[in-house]
């Protein structure tokens, strides 16, 4: 039987991979609930609401590869952009569903509710333009075609896409079938030669490192890099952004790079490599300590996903997966003498103390397992979690170019509906937590066993460190009962707790690991104490925020 | 002393009696936060995010006029977005300021935080373009000016405008001196021959009827309004957008007009009448009873902000408020005999009854007062209380054309901060409530003792009776205990309650009556309890959603 326009692309994503549509139902976007909620092998993943959702299908992908998000018109699709524009920015293929009224309202101009009210009904479409890569109105005609291309371009940009339904094009069949579609191929030309460049950069060094990046894991590639170490032996090294995307328990490994702010051993060494190998990684401001960064480019590499840089020559039309095989094939295995940076030692308090930063992180770096998913809040948590040195398989989620506040709590979510069976464990200072706390009541609904921990240093601490008067009103918060926020919304048996000791903290968490429930922490400390990382930035202000 | 150009744009605000600015503070509006807090005739108030922030402050400026939110680039400004764009669509005029990177970091490109990675520094700017009525990027040197411009626009469309604030920029000192803008004036003649157009229309007919709508309140005319009802003793109705623009309590009010769908003695008189005098109103589908309203164009007056129609002339150019003055001038008196719809009657039920929306909706309208401020949602509760009369100086809020999910209940806390002293009385679905229920905290944080209703029909009724199959799955929800969130929320001290039967609801709001502290009162109804107006929307789903 010929498929409807949404059944036709809803099958594509099932192809794709993706059974679970995270999204809050809406009127206009109804033919898409209904195809979702009709097909055994797909599931509606009800959020709280938009942005969440979004957050979700972030977090979701960066487990999965892929994930989808239905919106309805207007209201819901903007209440959704800025994950999405989060997700763009982060290299995220979140394909956004986004129901619409009928062709013939639209055509007829109609004062309809979820419009401006000015008869003009691309507005939103148009909206969307500069936070996906690719976007279009899906029609029976054009459905399979431009299924197809979005597909393709969600896959190679690793960047949203928006599909537009107009609620009865949406139940009509599609017409035509499908082509191929040609997948993009190296210049074997160009392909050769930049790796040779960089083999022959390498036989010149004496010493070297790879600073695999962002880029690896969003393209699935971390097993073609890993193959890249393997054969070279060269030691590696990742920024705050890039954190875990290869597996931080390898012998190579030799801790985190982060500019002058920290980790200095590290900082001289990778610095002065005569050759460094960048895969997929960027100079963001957070990402390179405060722009503190300084790796020569003319010593430099840098493999994207489809262009490779080395020293000043770009060489364009290069897959990744091509320069990795070929590297893995071809390079040089090396001895480089590098330093080793250890993870966050031991923490430092009694058990009767207040819990301090110089506590809190080396205990919860010593909590964590083999397969965690880490999703940690953009703040100061964060930056302390972030040097923490990562079990094998376990992984760590940060939106440190985005750097949306609220993001974590809905992305570990959809982390969780990802991988079920893999630890979920939230980080989140309360600040971030309060935009998005709702989200809290799906982990429970669809059977999830988060470990949540809610920091709470009364106010956005990371603000306090960055502006002009840390007492400033504007970083005070609404002061919440947060252990006991889970009950309310609604998660029936979860362990919950509120610590401000050391041993109360020692305590919590062994429970929370044997409880076998959700558990939710609420973790208080001092207003200023703040991880080393976040001190820094405090002072590096002029670095961080002039040109 | 010279101001700085936040310092100017604030105390040009203050002139316009904004002294509330919603927001949740970032690092690129610093600036903008700093000079709030320094201001001593300014607050800063915090919200939980940069949704509920924007929906607050349009609450706000449904009572107050106006109102000004403030958010920090990118992640921030794209997340009040939705809220924007309501209040675009309701004609609020928000003042929203947006604090962006230096204008040095923007010009060099640099990859920072809160950007897509790619250079570009206007998107956000750009994207806003299609919400707001006028926007600028500020500096020392266009900052006076365009100050004026701005308030100008937003003052005279009633929509919101955008103001972008570069961090170093905000602080430096304005350039140049303010010039008096010329107000628009009404062209005489054709204020002259649309008001006598009017006149001779009214004396030529036997039945008539004033409809006055949102634009009234929106452009401050209800005196005005007033002015021209007594004047001419003519009888009016509203649609549902534009309930209690004009005072319920007055004699002359017959009641609401709703198309075909509700109270039919009303739509036989209004659509029967020789002249109906449209004051501002919008015939969108939910305020025409989904498109089945059929006022003869020919026969109705329609006066706008700044042109006035007669049956098919339209007179541009010709300001409301002077259409109005003249009109009480000129009006004829007339006596016409019209229907009167009395309110909802007495509640339905006996006290061990499970409640039902035949009790409900009656019990609410007994209970409320002169001088409420009702903030209804969107969804069948809105469409119950909708048609109760309302006390008088009692006034009603309702997103009716945008109609995003969510928005009541951040919009009833920025409403209570704009009025204080009258009691906020939020009426909301659950699942509309889930979307933006952390903004309850808000309400204790400030000191407002506000009364909540949360409808919970253990869904989204309003979808269940719009789509296709009313269990379908993605009408439920997450199951919260609601009436354990505002402990949870910090709401120290509230009277909170989970009523099932009738006598319940009457002893919950006795109490919430007399307690001196906010109230939050979960309803329990049964599943399809839906109010009669929603009912009928469900039997008339070809007229709402076709072309």
């Amino acid at each position: 039987m010929t498929k409807t326009v949404i059944q036709h692309v809803l099958s594509r994503l099932k192809d794709l991979g993706i059974k679970d549509v995270f999204g809050v139902a809406g009127d206009y976007a109804f033919p898409i609930e209904d195809a979702v909620c009709a097909d055994s092998d797909m599931r509606w993943v009800g959020s709280c609401n938009e942005l969440n959702a979004a957050y979700s299908a972030d977090g979701y992908a960066r487990i999965h590869g892929v994930s989808a998000v239905s919106t309805t018109y207007g209201v819901g699709e903007l209440s959704a952009i800025n994950g999405i524009a989060g997700a763009y920015a982060e290299f995220l293929p979140v394909f956004h569903l986004v129901g619409m009224p009928t062709s013939g309202v639209q055509k007829a101009r109609r004062l309809v509710h979820h419009t401006l009210g000015n008869g003009e009904f691309d507005i939103f479409f148009d909206m969307a333009a500069p936070v996906v890569c690719a976007r279009a109105v899906m029609t029976p005609e054009n459905c399979i075609e431009e299924t197809e291309r979005l597909i393709t371009a969600a896959l190679r940009e690793r960047r949203p896409v928006y599909m537009g339904f107009p609620s009865d094009y949406a139940n009509m069949p599609v017409v035509g079938s499908t082509k191929a579609v040609v997948a993009p191929v190296s210049d074997p030309v160009a392909l050769d030669t930049a790796v040779t460049r960089i083999v022959h950069s390498l036989l010149a060094a004496s010493t070297a490192c790879i600073v695999p990046g962002i880029q690896v894991a969003r393209n699935g590639m971390a097993d073609r890099a890993l193959a890249v170490v393997n054969a070279s032996n060269l030691p590696f090294t990742t920024m705050f952004m890039d954190k875990c995307v290869l597996d931080e328990s390898h012998p190579n490994y030799i801790g985190m790079y982060d500019g002058q702010l920290m980790n200095e051993p590290v900082r001289a060494f990778v610095e002065g490599c005569d050759c460094v190998i960048g895969i997929g990684a960027m100079l963001s401001d957070f990402n390179s300590g405060s722009f503190t960064a300084r790796i020569d480019r003319a010593k430099s590499v840098n493999i994207l996903s489809d262009s490779v840089r080395v020293g000043s020559a770009i060489y364009p039309n290069v897959l990744m997966v091509d320069v990795l095989l070929e590297l893995a094939r071809r390079i040089p295995r090396k001895d480089v003498e590098a330093p080793r940076v250890e993870g966050l030692g031991e923490p430092v308090g009694k058990p009767g103390d207040r819990i301090t930063a110089a506590y809190l992180y080396p205990r919860w770096e010593k909590m964590l397992k083999p397969n965690d998913m880490v999703i940690a809040e953009t703040g100061t948590s964060s930056m302390g979690l972030g040097f923490a040195h990562m079990p094998q398989g376990a992984t760590f989620q940060n939106q440190t170019l985005w750097g949306a506040i609220g993001w974590a709590t809905p992305a570990a979510f959809g982390a969780a509906m990802a991988a079920p069976h893999r630890r979920a464990v939230l980080i989140t200072g309360e600040g971030s937590h309060q935009l998005t706390a709702q989200e809290v009541s799906q982990f429970h609904r669809f059977g999830l066993k988060p470990l949540i921990f809610v920091l709470n240093n009364d106010g956005y601490l990371i603000e306090r460190l960055l502006c002009r008067d840390g007492e400033a009103y504007y970083n005070d918060l609404a002061k919440w009962n947060y252990a006991k926020l889970p009950e309310a919304l609604g998660c029936e048996g979860w362990f919950t707790a509120r610590v401000t000791t050391c041993a109360e903290l020692d305590a919590a968490i062994a429970r929370a690991e044997s409880c076998g429930t959700g558990a939710y922490i609420e973790v208080v400390t001092g207003r200023y104490e703040a991880s080393p990382l976040s001190l820094k930035l405090h002072e590096s202000l002029d670095t961080l925020y002039s040109a």
